[in-house]
């Protein structure tokens, strides 16, 4: 198999970038004392950091207890698989870094209180494709 | 708000279970010596247990070190939000379990070369569904 055939591509960092920015929703794995937790979040980009809204619970927890957090965001077609990964650090926003962060177009989408902003710094971003070789889907056309 | 309106509800474990089976592409949570990563991975439940192939890579060498791992897969319509997370421990499957396990319905949907089989067996599954308020999507069909 020649390298142009290789079904992986990684993905450039602006490439990735421009993914994130694309997508509002996505899940973020985090250390809770010795275990990995992972939980969707609706999330949205400033610059080279995600910003989110969480409440009191086993996440804001976890995250203040330990900042080293990845994050992830797919798409799924056919015929390619795209995920991109953000691992971070978290960071509670408060003050008037809180209130700026209230000009952002951070939507909740679900109807309970959110009050704690977090940041998470990039500390690296990988975006991959996958070509899909799933035979039984267009057999399933047939 | 009254307990009916709450926006989130927990899923019954079977109903989780259900989901899980329902579909085949999620994404692992590991430790890989002190920091937490995510890839997406396909897989397939069997029992209590999900099953998916890898190959040599920082994701087999970070569940060999430290077996903790979370699992999610999620599904996403106009009105509500479904995730499901299994946490697990894993571990590879050699032998007859691992030759058991290629009469499973484990198709790779990358043309890689993934030899080795790994199980997450369950420590606690949880499900979740969240009534999402997204009014801007209901704008935009106006």
């Amino acid at each position: 198999m020649s390298a142009s055939e290789e079904p992986t591509h990684e993905m450039h960092p602006e490439e990735s970038w421009e993914f994130l920015r694309g997508h509002e929703f996505g899940r973020i794995a985090f250390h809770l004392l010795d275990e990995v937790h992972i939980v969707p979040i609706n999330y949205v980009v400033e610059g080279e950091r995600l910003i989110f809204r969480t409440s009191e619970g086993s996440k804001l927890l976890g995250l203040k207890m330990n900042a080293d957090v990845a994050f992830e965001t797919d798409e799924i077609t056919d015929e390619v698989a795209t995920s991109v990964v953000l691992r971070g650090q978290a960071r509670e926003l408060t003050g008037d870094a809180g209130r700026l962060v209230e000009q952002l177009p951070l939507r909740p989408w679900v109807d309970t209180p959110k009050m704690r902003i977090i940041a998470i710094e990039k500390i690296e971003v990988t975006g991959r494709r996958f070509d899909l070789a799933r035979p039984w889907l267009r057999a399933r056309v047939d």
